[in-house]
């Protein structure tokens, strides 16, 4: 497998963590956002959408974190921990996938691609809004239980790790969530947990 | 099953669509947007985003259109055709029903509900060139393939099919995107399609 990536994008993140769990080798290709490679021909070829990540494996490109995530889970994790097949426990992991690519990509992960790389588009008073709100429903959600979807970490804890992990860079406050506070510390005790910039 | 739904979303259409194509029966609750049902407390606690569609089956509820597609193909399309199994095409479908989830929500059906029913918080210029780029690269896909994955529908047409069908409403022209166009004509003949309003 070939990962174009790079260190600082959250989603990237996400991709390198699972890898990171089921213990998989993997190749790192480096994409240089500043100098916007991500735009150039020979990756819109990879990504018409111009992003990473990528993933490269057997020959086929496939785009989108959450659904290099699902990819990764069916074809590596034999035990299907990570993504049940389960229909309702599926569907339960796949909403909080949808979660992570629109109400936290368009809140903590706005606010935080505002700060830091003075992204345009983002209506930053908009996406701080959307981000306590995205916040007080993980935190009553995860009043009742330790992690996003059954009694284990799948894929959807590691969709949702990343930004909300990282929301001080986009001057998120945490403080008013103490629940989310616990999971975010639970997380970060699974066997090879990585952090962002290994 | 039961399908929380109203009938001007194309998310709810998502759900309809896939329903006539299976021939399943369900049961229709008719939500007022106007009168704001979907952010009363009743409804708050079957989808605490206060949005449409949720599906109750088996007595669990189940919120996001795509991850409700999930669900019913998983559970109820025996020949799994609609949603493969097959690790590295289920996750072709999953790159499309994301690009739904987030591009397509962003800018075409965004567009719409800036016109429809003033929707705040849209910047129309911006969704509007979304769109656009959104078009242009079904367009480019769709000029190599009949359908978005693979030899047949998948949830990946059911997922992009209606906010590009309805892209006027939002002032959108498919003019110049004429694999687009007999792509969604293409979509129109299969078996038991029917329109948003039935």
């Amino acid at each position: 497998m070939k990962l174009y990536n790079t260190t600082i994008s959250g989603n990237c993140y996400k991709i390198r963590l699972l890898l990171s769990f089921l213990r998989l080798d993997y190749e790192k290709v480096n994409i240089n956002l500043k100098a916007k490679d991500q735009k150039k021909v020979e990756f819109l070829a990879l990504n018409p959408l111009g992003q990473v990540p990528v993933l490269e494996d057997h020959g086929i490109y496939l785009r989108d974190s959450q659904a290099i995530l699902c990819y990764i889970a069916r074809e590596y994790d034999v035990e299907q921990l990570w993504f049940p097949l389960e229909p309702m426990l599926m569907a339960h992991v796949l909403e909080w996938l949808f979660f992570a690519n629109q109400n936290i990509a368009s809140s903590l992960a706005a606010a935080r691609a505002f700060y830091l790389v003075n992204k345009p588009h983002v209506q930053i008073e908009h996406a701080t809004e959307q981000a306590y709100a995205v916040l007080e429903m993980m935190n009553q959600h995860l009043s009742e239980q330790d992690w996003l979807v059954g009694r284990r970490a799948t894929l959807a804890d590691i969709a949702c790790y990343p930004y909300v992990a990282m929301a001080h860079q986009g001057k998120i406050e945490l403080d008013q969530y103490p629940y989310v506070q616990a999971w975010l510390r639970r997380f970060e005790q699974l066997p090879n947990f990585i952090e962002l910039n290994s």
